[in-house]
């Protein structure tokens, strides 16, 4: 908020909401006190109002509509493509979903509830049924005519599904083939079927990613015998990753995602993302205490031992991590399949141990200096099994993960630290018994 | 590969190569081995093997480039786009370039140099300098004749930008709008500043933030004084994020980016983007070390403090690397800034002191049961202690980073981890004397 002010200072408050880029300005009211926001809301145009309502997080979004009056929240609403107003609606309590939906046209109730219908995660949900289609029986001055008189509500013309009358898909048809094409020519003979058709009931973030790998700035979105319902813009796809991407972020470093504006989240609630994985990282990791515990006779005879334990788990942990996220980026870039496992267990086995023998050796000379030298033998070896250890298990978890479609980024740093924890100290007391004799 | 050729015995070699979906093929084609692809590469029409040459990873572009007879050589660098060719020659050593660089046509050439000798990571290396130029002058039917004689080899027409005889920007028009207007209007009257121009040094990764941010599909690229040079396009714009939030998530990881399909990457070359990294925190690491030593006699005296080490440490690295997770996320989508951090501090104090209270509570129980009560006290109150210091260590290492100009994304799991177990260590031998008084 302080930058809000901040700006609002030197140009004037009125200037600055009236002046400040759309998308800009969204960013700062969503990161404002909701009074301010409100404030803001109040003092734009209606037009600019609109424009920028769409913009705002869906959580700020609710905030506004409960804190205008009646006539205003109307037109908000109103003026929201159906797919946002949908995904809104989806993330409140039903009750308040429910009150908002009544004071909606019959019309739009009822695409939003047909939106609604459609399970989570599915195409469904971020479709625009609002879209200018082509006929194949028109002429490229009827498409311009249809173009003309359906560009207002239409999300995009850049590219046009192409559906016979009931509405079957047939193909499509991008604006430049329209615009470089002879007036009298025919729909049919100009629509192809380079861009892919999605079923309505597809995985959001699967048909993200085609998008994005095949360059596709719109998709066309189909039912049961190819009934087109919608499509799908490149702009919704990349929310949805957008999303995705935070949430595996998040989950890398053991948390769930908020969703939320970061500064804006209580306390309690950042407790609750992150005190669940803590915990079950902490049952995990009180496995060490058995491990210690069951060598304790060898840790009182030789003390200095213990010395090394931190170092020596935190080196296993670091490098079973490294592994870890390289596989988990692989597997999200399909640059690996489950199949690929034991070439990847090949891979960084081979990795680890390379690793591991170089920090021993360093290790070997650093320490027979400084400690006995049945010490440096004992921690040195340890290394090289650990780091191997690490690398392999580091890797295959993940890869098991997605065996048991489980998300891989749940396997991440601190999880595969804390598995590698108990078994370096096992590695670790195993070696001192045999080459110490204790 | 072994997909590949799966694919290759139901369909017959030639089928799958003439039928599969161009981005589909060459991500198998990027996972084959050198001599599949090669031979793949061959056996493709002139046509198909262009298409796909150009989705390539740099990598295998480069292997096929030396793979195949000079005027396939010739044509494949022909048909590449200006910044697709510039990005794959950077990659390359200088000696490989200029031989490759020889083969252009004197045109190509140049072109190809000028995109050359823009910075590393600047907007000129990524734009491209083929579009359809409009003027203020032109009628609608002007643009539409110059969109027909130029749209081949122009990278795409949905957006034109509008300059004028010095190749001054004035402005964009976008093929919607053309579509939409009389044939007599001028372009001048249609032209409009929505879409903001870039300077050709800006940075590619902030340019791709501002596209994504904004939904720009197109912007242009202007050098001093408002001179068009070129354009930059959507999909070139996700490839720089693609590669940049690659380059974070794995050196969340602690590990360098290797850029190259995983299976590809010879050990070697894991080892030397992962070693660096493990070495600096393996030196980090060794600080544990003369913490335990400074507190060896107390160690030696009550033995049984040894065993809660790897558990103690274990949290509060994992709870560290939960903040520092959300904050290098929250700094990346600018939920907050720098200035921002007393309001971190403070909101990860208290999420860090909730979540120790919670999970001391639960160890004071049961290690009451199990060990000594005067041991499940120091091992209760050092959880309070660590999971907070934790909480605030990780939270403001990536904003520190972030103030430094350092990548915040680098101060991750693994380095937290590192960083709060010498701390925790001196917390657990502190709190152990105070409370055994030993």
């Amino acid at each position: 908020m302080k930058g809000m002010m901040l700006a609002a200072d030197e140009l004037g408050f009125k200037d600055w909401l009236a002046e400040t880029e759309p998308h800009m300005l969204a960013h700062a009211l969503d990161h404002a006190s909701s009074e301010d926001r409100t404030q803001a809301m109040r003092a734009l145009s209606a037009q600019r109002a609109d424009r920028i309502f769409g913009l705002l997080e869906p959580v700020n979004q609710l905030d506004v509509l409960q804190s205008v009056d009646e006539r205003t929240r109307r037109r908000l609403l109103h003026e929201m493509e159906p797919d946002d107003r949908a995904r809104m609606l989806s993330d409140l309590p039903v009750a308040i979903g429910e009150a908002l939906l009544q004071e909606l046209t019959p019309d739009e109730r009822a695409t939003t509830r047909t939106l609604l219908d459609y399970p989570k995660h599915s195409a469904g949900r971020i479709m625009s049924p609002e879209f200018v289609r082509l006929t194949p029986g028109m002429t490229v001055s009827d498409a311009l005519e249809a173009i003309r008189s359906g560009q207002k509500r239409a999300e995009t013309v850049f590219l046009m599904p192409v559906a016979d009358d009931d509405m079957r898909l047939l193909g499509t048809v991008d604006l430049a083939q329209i615009v470089l094409a002879s007036p009298d020519m025919r729909i049919a003979d100009l629509a192809g079927r380079d861009v892919p058709a999605v079923s309505v009931l597809d995985d959001q973030e699967k048909i993200a990613r085609l998008m994005k790998s095949a360059d596709l700035m719109i998709v066309p979105v189909v039912e049961e015998q190819d009934r087109l319902v919608g499509i799908i813009t490149f702009d919704d796809a990349m929310e949805v990753l957008d999303f995705e991407e935070g949430e595996d972020f998040a989950r890398s470093g053991a948390t769930e995602p908020v969703g939320r504006p970061y500064l804006s989240v209580p306390v309690l609630r950042l407790v609750r993302a992150r005190m669940v994985w803590l915990s079950v990282l902490a049952v995990a990791a009180s496995l060490t205490v058995n491990v210690l515990n069951a060598f304790e006779a060898t840790l009182e005879s030789v003390v200095t031992l213990a010395l090394f334990i931190p170092l020596l788990i935190g080196i296993g942990g670091n490098a079973g991590a490294q592994s870890a996220t390289t596989i988990v980026r692989a597997l999200a870039v399909s640059d690996v399949v489950p199949r690929d496992a034991l070439r990847i267990a090949w891979l960084e086995t081979r990795t680890g141990f390379v690793m591991g023998l170089g920090i021993a050796t360093f290790a070997m000379i650093l320490l027979s200096i400084l400690f006995d030298p049945s010490i440096a033998l004992v921690v040195s070896l340890t290394l090289v099994f650990i780091c191997t250890l690490a690398a392999l298990v580091g890797s295959l978890m993940p890869v098991a993960a997605r065996v048991l479609s489980i998300d891989p980024a749940v396997f991440s740093a601190p999880f595969v630290t804390t598995v590698v924890d108990a078994s370096g100290l096992l590695i670790y007391f195993m070696v001192a018994r045999a080459v110490m004799g204790v």
